[in-house]
């Protein structure tokens, strides 16, 4: 009985995936499945109120966490905190105090700068549950866990001969990041990661993975590749020379993909650049896994949701 | 009993009235009466996601299907697609796809493209159901049959001994053309339209319709008049001279409407401005039926969403 | 039996304290006080739409209200006015017409024009309740209301005895006046006015108050510190000579906080400009109720719309 509760304590949080256990990890995994295969909980957050404060804009994962929250019969609230002349120069922590004291249980915080999220968790009262929903470059945990559930259902749950290729500007990826610590969880067989040098970190965010600048290369014989979004103020930025240069170097064709297996599985986490880092062709083709990795979103969001919030 | 699913097959989309039976019409206006008289479905969509998917900012229209899908129980979300940087470059139908993967079962669209709604809608799942809430200048299928239902009200179902007439900006508006359309499909008796030249369509939207340029004489017996809002860009466009010429030939004032039918309504899709294509006089009088319509409206699209959406 | 229904009619608007009888203002309270223990009446509300219309931005406002009839089972809208083109030229008397017709039951408005609010509710239906948000300088009256609330909370419900102070722009604050109403109608023993001769009344507003320009003096003894928010404004409008010397003469600090009662509370509306009218010390400090008048906003908020619109 103890034991029980012990191995299943509440989330506390989602942060980040690196302090998540393995075990939590896959319990929340095995819990979105069943979501995603239409278990329903209509009132497991009845009475709960969630409320999302976005720091900086996002309503594809703003409306994911909302409809995550409708389906388990929270209450949601929208607090847009990206224009300036809502908060009247009031401080972050203000604004999450006044949301916590107005009895919001819940907390989906997205914030331009690495750390503030957990910096906000650590004042959440007892009661109040905070999910990252992008920091800086740092996290995105709820994007790794729904690129992991897509990885399961195409691959199966065993990932220790798994070849998993993440391609593009990783340097300023919380995505890739959140995916990098989630593929090291579950035991991924082999992480490539392949970009520009000016797009690769250089600090330890790459640790163990084959590091490579050749594209072609890299795909070969790859289960999986993990195109991730170019942001056009990166060329702004000298970081790279043209999108039709970098379309060349690193976008996803048809032609392409055919270096990795045949069977191999093509994701995005959106908003996609057409003709940019994917062209139409896979982005739509049989390979893509980029719809399916939306409707993940969802599924997982509710299993983080009702870990952390659901009466016991 | 084949017969009776054969004659109440679900509504698939609303995208337009041109393409709607006019027995569906019939049907969806004695619903629509229905729930305006007080009838109520309050877990007719329970479960259901319905996500609005505004390209061009309409709060009212938002708003209306908003409260009619509430009132079935559905869940409601809004995509504010109106600024640029909400979809990051990515395309409609990317973002559609979105809505659709993440569960929403019905999409609410405007925007400004002619055809826009409907080419968004034939990327539509199989269970996901389009609701055209206006496109460019070509329907807003909705706001014709909350003008049809207003219709009956004040002059009951037979519509074949009515004259109504349809004054304004002609050219540019997705009201009048649906107005037109319903109208026909109800067998209305007369259909006049007056404007000025450079506000009335070349094409054959007006076939059929007894045009003029001289409102006084338009206005002669007829039992309906429904009044267009004037986009102040016209002028800028050259296509107006000043709004104190538009309001002396085309502003309907008390003393105008003396010359309709004494038991003449008039009708305005909203907002208004008043002052200049009518008169606080008549908008606020006894004959004016604009807040009847803003009531159809929810109930209309209550009937819409329900024929649609509800399970069978 | 008359006589109960005499003595508790539901609650028409709240459009300000001045014309709230002393004993419904009492009976608001004490039903607030119950849902701030946890009373809970999710479906009091249960069908009733309530709409938000701000002409003016406040997030944190809205959303207290929002939640309010979330927690009441009410359908909750926003119509954003605050934004021009949402409204495209049309009066404000229409936009509010249009909620009533849509069947909004209740209409929460702020508007930066003194009176805007009554105006409106002038022109509701008979089953519309209109709730002032806030209207220019001159009424905020769930502010008052949970203002009150949090002083019953520390000081007890005889106020007597009670010495309250309250500190900086009272000229332009919709807070402070409805503080002061309220004060006065629940008997106050004591009111102290503090701030810069720029930026207090000339009118009748101070009557019966008693007006320092010293704040180290005005301390002295008191039982409660209402702080107000300092809207940088006022330096571009010359009111203020600089922040600076703002906090040096009005700031509340540790050091100043010790003038007063040994068990005084501290308050203040939010949002808080620390290091300018509060420092850190004092607004985190164990004299600060800031977060517990956030928490009986709610609470305030659930008790006013359920008086209005709750079924007898």
């Amino acid at each position: 009985m103890t034991m029980s509760n012990e191995s299943s304590p509440r989330l506390r949080h989602l942060l980040d995936l690196v302090s998540l256990p393995a075990s939590r990890m896959d319990a929340l995994l095995r819990r979105a499945q069943a979501f995603a295969d239409g278990a329903q909980a209509p009132t497991a957050l009845a009475g709960v109120a969630v409320c999302t404060l976005f720091f900086e804009p996002s309503t594809r994962t703003r409306l994911s966490f909302q409809l995550a929250a409708q389906r388990l019969g929270a209450y949601i609230l929208n607090f847009d905190a990206s224009t300036s002349s809502v908060t009247k120069g009031e401080t972050d922590l203000d604004t999450f105090r006044t949301l916590q004291a107005m009895g919001a249980r819940g907390i989906v915080i997205r914030h331009r700068i690495d750390g503030a999220v957990a910096a906000l968790a650590a004042a959440a009262n007892p009661d109040v549950a905070v999910f990252n929903a992008g920091d800086g470059r740092s996290h995105h945990p709820t994007q790794g866990l729904l690129d992991m559930l897509t990885l399961r259902q195409a691959k199966g749950e065993d990932f220790s001969k798994l070849k998993v290729l993440i391609v593009g500007d990783v340097k300023h990826s919380r995505v890739a990041r959140s995916d990098l610590h989630a593929l090291r969880a579950l035991g991924c067989g082999e992480i490539r990661v392949c970009g520009p040098a000016s797009l690769l970190p250089e600090d330890d965010t790459l640790a163990g993975c084959q590091v490579s600048h050749d594209f072609d290369a890299a795909l070969d014989g790859v289960d999986v590749v993990m195109m991730l979004r170019l942001q056009r103020e990166r060329m702004a930025e000298g970081l790279v020379a043209s999108l039709e240069d970098y379309h060349r170097d690193y976008g996803l064709t048809a032609a392409r993909l055919r270096r990795a297996a045949p069977d191999a599985v093509v994701m995005h986490p959106g908003p996609m650049n057409r003709g940019i880092e994917i062209t139409d062709e896979v982005a739509d083709g049989p390979q893509s896994r980029v719809l399916t990795q939306v409707a993940n979103g969802v599924a997982v969001r509710m299993a983080v949701l009702e870990a952390a919030l659901a009466p016991a």
